[in-house]
């Protein structure tokens, strides 16, 4: 189990394949070829000052004669927690925030229409100890807390920063798909965990003017029928900000965002936290190992997949990050029309067998051998 | 674009990369390490002599103190047809059954108790060309066709032959899961394309002595709702023959059926055949090239993924092969008792969103921009 030194899996290639068989390993491994994108110089100083790993990737789409391309730039997050989790919860909070402006602002002189931030971005990731003090006490009032007002007071920043972009952050309009996150942390632990099951609010989707957008939270990644059905509603760019350590999930990761833009015609994008974040209690996490004050190492990692099953290289194991990725919208309908996987999903099958088989009753279709054996031999 | 002869991803990694950064490698791409498997000497000659590759590998699970290890060796065939497609339509599966029987007499040598097929593997995968002679004279009848009498005569060869091993090759057993492969030559063209779909036998599964197993054919990988099904209804391990070739679809073949043993707790086996084929007549592919005579390369790279996120190296993307992979199917419950996706997968929910959603009035579940806009500034 290499430890989080250990940078990523890209910059290993590159620095051992010969120039021939790396375009053939990214090829087999990320599909089409995503262009690099030209940062502004002053966004990749800012980054470097920073101490973050800023990098930019651009998705192609065929040119159409009826519509324009549908040009998006999404930004992801990923982040350490920049003070011990004994601070007062009122200090990590602030200094939470400090490092995402840091961050968004970078952000905002890269051109990034919609900005996501990991799970559960404004705290620890404290679940994992199953405490109850002093986590609870990062729950905010999605209506008018700290982070909401944090979020408001950046957009208005950036719609005034001139940084040689038309600047439109949607911070505002993140206003609704955060609320799933900040929901997580004002519910914890009320009602219980799996709120990225999305509670009972169905599927929805955001229409914005950087297209219908959606959020699937962490463990959500793990049923296709979450990222299904919001894709029947009609969602172009799915976001899935989760928290996943080494040990548990590395070897998931690539597999089931990208496989979810692949089988439903859309964008995705998977961002995870980085770093070890250490708790003054003692917890368990029953897998049979002793008593430890961290949950492992969160392993970043975060990435953006297409529908045409390409997808960017990751961030790095280790350092906080921001992916800029450029999306063409039109891609999806593009792909749609080659591939037909929603024209060819024959949901009425699905909707039916899943109502029999969701019945206390259900008999599972099962061929029992002696019937597969009842036919005489030639 | 690579063409056939570079041979693979694990060859072309294993060749450049030091030992440390290929175990890191590995383990991010694989998952935890499969343990080659000790294969007769006797097997690995004839394989050589018969000039296809051999790879033998397992998947290990924890030991349980209340049930028996589920051992099951399965065997994936990926092959190129023996025959130029003008050959006549008899020689040409003849020429296919003694290659098979090559194959599969090797899969006896290694203890496989349930061998895979390539998709329409008793013909060239010749609707690629829309013609429809001589195509339709490859089908057969699935009751006593000579391809249904070749695989009940090689079952009786098996259980007699005599090579160190407890040999129970389920032909037999497979007569009911060859039956979409015969189905589909059988009815091709009359019912047109998608019987991968499975036409409307839904998802039945097939209860054998190995374990409860099903066939999701080819094209049936790209809709995630295929695999669940089966799955729904018990599968262990779902086996996924498939053609399909570099250009069109090389970076989503090792994501879909792997996804598909993550999202469901199983085991999935992914086939596609290897090799061109060349056809008489030239024919279009609707991809706005010129008209050619073949439809590309097929890439081979079968492989088997397990539950637990992990999956064997694939087979060459050039050369005829057997994969013998060795399960435990009690890893299936264990990952369902680690990971309960399974149990959180909300059907009851999804049931009743797909029902909304197939009906012609669905209105989906879009928040608009003003809504999210709506709430005044902090």
């Amino acid at each position: 189990m290499a430890g989080p030194e250990w940078q990523s899996l890209e910059q290993c290639l590159e620095k051992h394949l010969p120039p021939d068989d790396l375009s053939q390993v990214k090829r087999i491994l990320y599909g089409k070829q995503t262009r690099n994108l030209d940062l502004p110089r002053k966004a990749l100083e800012a980054a470097s000052e920073r101490n973050f790993e800023l990098k930019g990737y651009a998705f192609g789409a065929a040119k159409e004669q009826q519509r324009c391309p549908q040009i998006v730039r999404v930004g992801l997050v990923q982040n350490r927690i920049p003070l011990p989790t004994s601070a007062p919860v009122a200090e990590q909070v602030s200094a939470l925030h400090k490092r995402i402006e840091e961050i968004a602002e970078v952000a905002a002189m890269c051109g990034v229409n919609i900005i996501c931030f990991q799970e559960a971005w404004n705290m620890p990731f404290a679940f994992c100890t199953r405490e109850k003090l002093p986590w609870t006490e990062f729950a905010e009032s999605a209506e008018d807390g700290l982070t909401t007002r944090f979020c408001q007071k950046s957009r208005d920043i950036y719609h005034k920063a001139d940084c040689g972009h038309t600047q439109k952050l949607i911070f505002d309009r993140w206003r609704y798909p955060l609320l799933p996150n900040l929901t997580k942390a004002e519910v914890f632990p009320r009602r219980g965990t799996h709120t990225e099951l999305f509670g009972n609010l169905g599927h929805p989707v955001f229409q914005t003017q950087f297209g219908r957008i959606a959020v699937n939270i962490c463990y959500g990644r793990h049923h296709p029928l979450n990222w299904l059905m919001y894709s029947v509603n009609g969602a172009e760019i799915i976001f899935n900000p989760s928290a996943t350590i080494g040990e548990l999930s590395e070897s998931m990761w690539p597999i089931e965002a990208r496989n979810a833009a692949i089988a439903n015609h859309c964008f995705t994008c998977a961002l995870n936290r980085v770093g070890q974040e250490h708790y003054p209690n003692e917890f368990t996490s029953g897998d049979g190992k002793k008593a430890h004050h961290d949950l492992g190492y969160f392993y970043g990692s975060s990435y953006v997949a297409a529908p045409d099953g390409s997808r960017t290289p990751g961030l790095s194991r280790n350092q906080d990050g921001l992916l800029v990725t450029e999306l063409n919208l039109n891609l999806c309908q593009q792909i749609n029309d080659f591939w037909t996987f929603k024209m060819t999903g024959r949901l009425e099958m699905y909707a039916r067998e899943l109502a029999e088989a969701v019945k206390p009753n259900y008999s599972p279709n099962i061929v029992k051998e002696d019937l597969v054996l009842a036919p005489s031999s030639g």
